[in-house]
């Protein structure tokens, strides 16, 4: 039954050391933490779209023409959804064993970030930098999601990242020791009178350069610093096999394990496909 | 010999309820939906090479320069292609069972917007918009393909990615979230006077420099914003691995899985390499 | 000992039917198209070292500062160059079965072509352009590698590559395909007036953007554009995947297949490491 | 025992041949080179802070604005770091049995090349490109990092990177033949007027487009030019697959084969997982 809680806020009806929320609390939980009921399903839905919808009002509300021309409706509208946001972080924190636990976690944190912005625009007028912050509403969708059979599929792809974290350090600790070098290679060769006016500057060219974006807003001038250029790009176009190797053996790696971990109940053999349902070898139906 | 049917408007002379065609519509259903006969052939490369010339048509017609030097010859030839394809259509239209099912299927839709732009063009003059459209002619010509044996090869590719399609899925809204961050926070660090006008041009940015693309349309100026800049490529240098290894570790099973269920008939032994014509345990010729 | 023969036109002493060529000829064969003998490998480095000069040389001369300042020197030297290929040329004529053949293969045509544009030039002056040809002469040193074992291990990765050939096929007719359809939609949206002139040049758009090149030369202006932008860019980001999950399957399949042929002599089991020396069930040596 | 030993220049208390250092030598030895005792490991966590600090001061140094603001700090700074690493050079002379062997190998020439350009510095002044020199102290880390586990990591990935080398060299080579050939047809078609001055600038854009670097200071005006562009750009897409192709097949033989070589001491089954702990054989315990 454990497996089924979706949330480490969420209290099971069957849960036998409960005791301390009531029956209201407990119905509460189960609809804002949980995804199993329908209403629960319901507000989980009706959430995202909450947040999706204030997260676009938030990025149209930077669009100066539209601010300008539609200030009022962008205003109400993101007060009622500051409001509803705020109605909910209470509920949350009332249905939950641990309230201050639940306003310390990640999403707790999130939550409160997701609101105070706006409260506070009216005590500091002009707060753009802060009214910023409200985007952060768009990380509240992941927590909606975990709760969903759709995450389960996330879960193998960030499983292979996590095996993969040293390498991919190792790798990354490599990378920023080449662009230093190659950064301040190009600083003594194309030097400030061609746009690489510090080693920082250098670097940053350095770093758009071995990722390949190019953003073209520094480049070299003189043939010197064009082979030096020349040799970074080559560089940057085949380390790339690096994590991409990485991750790709990690993740072959996971999806073979989980393959040879379904083992079928009527002949114990183990190494079946994925997607059958049947045993190859003796026809039994697998388990999921 | 259903599995030589090659389109779901494709009628088999050999099916027993054909009985609502007529022989002549059995015989033109052949030579237009089929790819069998040598008359269904002729028609397919016949068909092929017209919609090509017909899109290189429309594209030149987009240039300025030729446009008005050859006015007269590309007016003709695209007359002439409209027409072709309207007989054609009219054609597909005669010979199926349902032709109101083929009207509405995918590929009904796409013939018929591949001419009613030319016949609109004579009451709406200069509707230069209108006329585009007609390049989506080209994706007639994966109907054709499908018809031939190469687009086989297609299908492991297609199988594998329908199999990553929910990973990839994970992967998109992962991206959209990292995408919307990094935009608002350099749409904080920058602001409008260094081109990072709103949140949306903002978000634009920041695919433009996650995709490793980097048009250098929209550049950080300050040293912060740069620093801000850097984190975005690197990540998105490492994160290219995830879409990759989700491919690659696919579309490796989808061989293997292929491979483990070619079974000789003489030892009934499996796993034989994919281009193997005989069994390596007994030396059996090994079916296709 | 046919399995040492280097090239279709090398000629070994032990062949039966090399009658037709004098024992001058044999030896002269064996030094140009061999590489066994200390000759042959003498000739073959001397080669490869003459004509990187000699490519450098090409460079070199197009660059107006240099070709002004050094006329005579790159003068000379490209002569020396010209008249010690022809040199060449002649010998190889001259030392094979059947010159007409030889004149005709692929490296025969480079080699004429490295040569000719020196000659033509004498009759029609500043003719630059054709010149440039002569840089063809770096695709001599394929031949010159191909003599060597180092060329052994290219074999693995032309394989694979020739394995993929058709997916990789299906997946550019696809890639054309998503190029033509966005570049017609940016055309409609985006314009004359912003810089997509007409479909062809919108379709180079395309093309810079999905393969994340991203030069710069042609952006989106407009709000809808950049979002159209996007969607291509996100698009290339992801289906570099395709290409690349292909040759890695087909690679990994290659060097397996490699490593399941090679059978130990003593005991018969297969599947040893490429880098093992001994058999890990029996410790018999193992076969190269 | 010998295992144990992190460093060729590092003693060990138990080698028998430690006759030639003395006591203090000794124990000099085990804190500098070593990492297992406690001052070892307190003396490598110092220096890499030392390390970044002083990269780190050597950057904002550059910044034009920066180092005439804090010239002195940053000047003492530069000082305070050079006699540091200075008596570390002597220290590190001082107890390894062959100094001169320590001077002449790849870290004490880099340990020598980060304090030199400071002293140089006193008597030519003003030599700004002597002072970058001072950059390569980043290299310095990885030495520390060698001592530590962390560096077990990167041993697969070089290993890797290793047994991929020559096939690497082979891609390298036909993506220079390609760079040239490419840049010389848009040195012809192209030509000085659009920007493309010489055939090394022009290869200098095709190594730009191919690596899909795409900086914008070069590009095709001309429509032919613009089409071998697209073809250049969809060529370095497409063939990003050889190297990480290349390297993914490498690392996932690497893992596959470190796995097979973790046999269980219990039943002598090998095949295990990485990161299991227990033989699924038999149960018992499997070593590191």
């Amino acid at each position: 039954m454990a497996d089924r809680r979706t949330s480490k806020f969420h209290v099971l009806q069957t849960d036998e050391d409960q005791g301390s929320l009531s029956a209201w609390q407990l119905e509460l939980n189960d609809i804002i933490f949980g995804a199993e009921s329908r209403k629960g399903k319901a507000f989980d839905v009706f959430l995202i779209v909450a947040i999706l919808l204030s997260v676009v009002a938030v990025m149209l509300e930077s669009v100066s023409l539209l601010s300008d021309f539609y200030r009022r409706p962008l205003y109400l509208l993101e007060w009622f959804f500051t409001l509803a946001f705020t109605l909910e972080y209470f509920l949350r924190l009332s249905c939950v064993r641990h309230p201050l636990k639940y306003a310390f976690s990640f999403y707790g944190i999130v939550d409160l970030l997701s609101i105070i912005p706006t409260y506070l625009s009216i005590f500091i007028p002009g707060a753009n930098t802060l009214l910023v912050i409200r985007i952060l509403r768009i990380l509240r969708v992941f927590r909606v999601l975990k709760l969903f059979s759709y995450m389960h599929e996330a879960e193998q792809l960030v499983w292979a990242m996590r095996s993969s974290k040293r390498k991919i350090l190792v790798f990354l600790y490599f990378v920023c020791t080449i662009v230093v070098v190659f950064g301040s290679i190009m600083y003594m060769v194309e030097g400030p009178a061609n746009g690489f006016t510090s080693i920082p500057k250098s670097i940053y060219w350095a770093i758009v350069t071995l990722t390949t974006v190019g953003y073209g807003d520094v480049t070299p001038s003189t043939a010197f610093g064009q082979m030096i250029a020349s040799a970074t790009m080559i560089t940057g176009y085949a380390i790339i096999a690096v994590p991409t190797g990485i991750y790709t053996a990690e993740l072959t790696q996971a999806m073979r394990a989980k393959r040879d971990a379904r083992g079928c109940i009527g002949c114990g053999k183990t190494g079946h496909e994925l997607d059958a349902d049947y045993c190859r070898h003796c026809g039994h139906e697998l388990p999921e």
